[in-house]
């Protein structure tokens, strides 16, 4: 809006209705963030497509509802993490084409353009419970335009099981990594490709494991290279990034 | 720098050398923050004659001097803190009137317009080892313009020493409790006054003591009413920020 | 109430029913505390209108209640904190006129007279889950006598919102910054403004997060100046130590 | 058992049944600790009338029945700890005097000779949510053989209600002091008196208290002397140990 | 001092130089805490002879021996405690009669009536390395009055060698247990008596240790009763409360 | 599988129907892993009748049902560990023969040949509570082969009941230790035997026993010899590892 | 190796010189992992040209010297991390061609051919004191074949700067950001760029810092997208991630 | 010493000189520990052999040698772990047959009569700063009478490496896998074997590994089987529990 603002100013110096001087002292007076949202236009295009996040956990679900719809009219394709049935139920009140990625724990809401899925990020799990995290990771990337490879329940306690796949893994221009325990996976597999790693430590463990803070420091002291992390349990953030990793493989990215 | 290039554009836009949308073009491709520089003037001018900091541990000597050159260059006066004696020595070759305040381990290199004291900042410590600390916060809230009342040694140990300094204490617009070992001391004075309390936890203490984390808990805790809290052993942080309190005390401010 | 006995005493003497060593003697085992009541007078002098707070959970709800009414009696305000609406209810039955402000979770019972707001508070928070937390903060500072300006929503990962009320924000004597998961926003606040900040840390977040020590250690490692920091989810220490400050900004304050 | 078979030995030694190198023999082979048996008479017979203790937490309430059943069959008096009305109600069935003391969350099953009352133990208390643990600690120290004196709800934010106690708190032969938050009390009260003080942390707070982290550290770096501390929550202990400390102050102890 | 100014006031109301309105007007005014100055005598009185501490660490030998003169004049024997051979130097200058207890790490500087020992208190300590905080604590406590006893090397690996020195321990009226490592000996000598026992955690450890964390968590959970806890290495701590329970075992105390 | 592919190409190398080249490089094109499964069926021999676990928190019952037909599909006998009532229920649909370890919360569905019981393993713990972990690791010991002794409520707080059984602990091959509260129990076990303990801390505790961290370190620190540690309740995996050492004790194991 | 041996067993099948059987039997006692190599070849090729990376701490310079002569023989590019200017010395008395990078505290030596730079990785840091890990950061991502741009001092509390270098920062296909303190430029970064964000904590700070502890979770809670994080001062993986991602954005990469 | 008591107390009986019944009261009276003396002879058979262990660090060079010669008085083999070369230099003067063992920081002085080697005991090890614990448990385990067989620097991140040694580690009786950085090692060599696995944390990282936590987390919450943690860099105490293991390979032991 502020554009409009500036033009009519130019155009009132080139009318000479006003001094140079005002203009200036009028232009020093302008909310200088307002300015730049041009340059956060550009910013915007990059992002074309991809979806918006609502993290559920503390969120009443008439508050989920109210986000959601803010961000669909903005023409967003939302994903609602960490989403009971019950939110889900609500969901599809207002939006009929609401989908539950159940294995997730995520509703999906398709708005806009979607993004052609390119590349390839590999999803590597270690334990059955570490699946909800790597589904969330796997959805999420998806959404962000990435073709996914999910590889799950190779632990590194069997690890003829985890090279069995090693050709797969190599296949992928990034890996995410999901374990729980004592995370050892993401060394391993670090180990393996030359590619760049996200790890995701998972809060599944008990006692020494204090929910998730084992696997957390396991991935963080990682002597393989390539390897960098997220928060325990982040599903989302790492299938975002890897994303968006998987996304400079494409040419003019 | 940018005032005269704006000023310049504005000009050839009077002049009809440019359309005006061109010149909102290139409007758009300023970097929108300089625009802003105009606002910050303001911001600045609250600041007039407020001290620069340099923290100099894990900084050479030769660092701490080019940063203080410059500084001064801007004609600020400089606070360099937990400095040594050696660190003193080389300042003092290059600004002849450099202070150390030995106590607080830190030197002054004053430079344009002081700020004269006003109101009153009390800064109370526990023990003889935590007053360099206390010495910091008392020197910082000097250099930003407020009168400083200190009362060391007053433990809750014995309560009836601090007790005594009751009347001395509630006259000050703001209180900086400096504390190590347990420090129960920010609690005490929090409930004996109804002033912005300011609380300094000391790496003063061993053990479980855990460098200071055992007063930090003990402040963040307290029951009292109007405590608030800094880094251990952040003397400047809190004689900074009591300073800023004691000035919101004087008319116009 | 000893004041009645001192006169008596301090009668019998002129009287000469005494003599001065037994009166002395008496004197010395006064519980010389009851002696200071008089001081404390002033001390209460300064609250005159500020609310008593009882911290619900953990409490029953009669013995809010019972709390409640020994506070009204003495005609002050209370502000009950984190308090369920079965408290409410509860409440409602003994003092009619009791206020349930839903979003802050609190209950108020207004007694005596009201402080009248001054100055400005401006009480800023990050997601849509600090809010209760910031409106704790922000109910609080209104009972202790201060105007307030909530601004809400405002998080580091989108700076050009937080920048778009830079003005806004400017203009308040205090600033408290409500901010969970990595809590930056006090930081980059702090940068903005040369007024005292103080920082709540919320328990919002995860994994990493635990519980909010996440916000706490980046708040109170803050490289901005004036920022200091309250307990984990403190919304009514920061409101109540902002208005105490805000206050400094009152002419014979 | 033992002692029949030794008499016997000693007896065919006598008799010259067997030879002393042979009986020499049998002796070493005997499990020695059983030998010792008799020496843990002495020491049983100190703690004639102390109660025994049963943790109800994470025992299910026939467990606890169980164990209470042993315990009573030797003549104990039993202190069950923790116990919910549902554990007291099936105490009762077995036990029809047994009392439910509420306030301190304890059955008490007399049984045997009961301590009566020496000395004087002081218990003081911060908070209304440290009331359970002060009063376990409380009617531990009676069971334990203590006269005692509850003073409660003397915080240190207002210094002035606890100096009110102080000529109270120092007529006992031990202090034991709970408090949650900050925990400072230990420490003030440590400073008022010269009587050993038993300190122990609630897990009353939140945020940065961390289920009774901080109170915690507070004891332990306590600088007042004599202030030793026992586990959080742990009204029990606080009250055993000081009950053992007054007795020392009875002659022939 | 303010004892003849009241007495002074006195006078003049029973002379009737002022009115009792005017006295009572100028009690109000006296610092109340100066008042209670006379209870504190008969707090003094307990601790006649009682040694003051001079905790050396962090304070350069100038002040120690500036703070022991202060002491010294007020007749108070000084233990100086982690005292390097250079301190004990410094302070021989001026105290000639000084003692060094190398063993101990302290410094003793006797002035004014000793406390003759009395009772008996054990000190018990497990390994080698944990003999320093021993010594504090045995010379702590027989510098506050006791007779000590010290049973050193005892750990609960080679358990028979605790067992060899249980009769003697037994005969003690309080127990300091000394222990680095797990800290497992106190559990174990407080199951072998029944009299209060004070533990010490030390730094004496690695890995896991967290210097001192591990036995210091082993003596809080201690499942023996009658275990109280004081800071890691804290020998003084240890020693000063267990002098005083001793004390407790006199008639009169 | 692929032991067919290889027999096969070489088939066709002596049948001289491809080169040995063209063979060279098909075998270097095999998934190198997949080579080495014969090596592995040496490993596989050793377990032969070792039990398979699953884990059952987090899992839903209808997973653990799948897992458990895969498993015993392959003639595996199960382990489920940590298992409802409920779970127990459903698998028993399946399996008819499933039995409920009540006490150790494990249901055992055995397939396959059993390991007959060999040698001794003692499994020694502290308190009532403590049972369920004990148990599991004394179950986990005779399904991988071994004879068992369960020596239960032997605390360290009354050391001669412990001594009672040394004699039946030192018969055992190998000693399991599983003890809460402090933990000291696996130092003194370890002190009176020459064998090697495998220590479990449990979560049996409160306050500063940090759901097992206390118990954790001190085992950990354990100054006896012998002793190596296992996570936080998990009785499964020193039972597994104790009876791994215990079949070390078999000729030509 | 193993290839000749396995080209000699396939000829003597040819020749019939042994069985098929027997030729399978000699296949499976091979270290079936020897097969796999060829497979690695693949994955080293992917890395041609990549640095070696010596980290040198706890490691005596003539170890050093001989790791760098077996890598250097490898024809690999040595890094050698953290480097005293001592272990430079000793490296170039071996390879005089040796570069000292001081600011990086790394040694260079290069061997075979150099990966050409390409695309761009952007290297943001807060303070001075963050420098030379930002250095570590920017050098091995260079020698991992990226172009790279450094952009250091700019801190969130002056966050006008960091505006300043928005567009540039925007330019690059991956950024990574170091910051010490409270690490909240990570976030800042993060929401300014829909590119990667590789985050390093440094251990610059003091008190609640905890060593590096608070902007690592700062960073691991970052609300921005896209941000994946390394240990604390880990500038070479942070750097080599980095690079790894950069390449991504090379066609046929 | 007792036994000639007893003897002479058998004796009295015999000859009738005091009654079964007074010497059964004697024998009451016995410490019961010295009675069982006896017994403990048969655990120190098994012994036999054993080396006692001097850990160094924090004991001054004089008390090392004190030490050390009662121990070899005692015809025991003595090893002195984390010995520096000056300590070596002291225990030489006195024993010249002492050996200095560099690469284990250990000084080895035989006394009485070695025990063979038996069985296998593997030490694998990650990286070549963990070489120095690696080699403590190598020769700790030899001295214990283990055959020893080291395969170091073989880490996860170059799996391939590991798998090379498989059938190498498989041989072994017992394996000590020694591991700094994250530790992920033992569950690797742990899925490999089936075999008692001592995992042992090295303190060789920096950052998040917190001194050894990260990698002794990852072991505890090792997925695999049979492994079983020590303390961090507790060379001296895996070394040991493998050797006890092993040792159980022996018939009859």
């Amino acid at each position: 809006m502020y554009q409009e603002y500036i033009r009519d100013l130019l155009q009132q110096v080139r009318d000479k209705n006003i001094s140079t001087e005002t203009a200036l002292e009028k232009f020093k007076n302008l909310p200088y963030e307002e300015m730049g949202f041009a340059k956060l236009d550009h910013h915007r295009q990059i992002r074309q497509g991809f979806p918006e996040v609502i993290y559920c956990p503390g969120k009443e679900k008439e508050q989920v509802v109210e986000i959601a719809k803010r961000l669909v009219d903005s023409r967003s394709t939302v994903l609602a993490t960490r989403a009971t049935e019950e939110i889900y139920t609500e969901l599809r009140k207002e939006f009929p084409h609401a989908e539950y990625h159940r294995a997730a724990g995520a509703v999906v809401i398709r708005s806009g353009e979607a993004l052609s899925g390119v590349g390839l990020v590999a999803v590597v799990s270690a334990g059955t419970a570490d699946i909800p995290v790597a589904e969330e990771a796997a959805l999420t990337a998806e959404l962000v335009g990435a073709r996914v490879d999910k590889i799950f329940d190779v632990g590194v306690a069997g690890i003829h099981r985890l090279l069995t796949h090693g050709e797969k893994i190599r296949k992928a221009r990034v890996v995410v990594v999901v374990a729980g325990m004592e995370g050892a996976l993401a060394s391993v597999v670090g180990g393996l490709v030359e590619r760049p790693v996200v790890a995701v430590p998972t809060s599944v463990g008990y006692g020494a494991h204090f929910n998730g803070l084992a696997p957390l420091l396991t991935m963080l002291n990682s002597c393989a290279t390539g390897v960098t992390v997220v928060n325990i349990d982040n599903g989302f953030g790492a299938g975002y990034a890897a994303a968006l990793i998987n996304r400079l493989g494409e040419v003019h990215s």
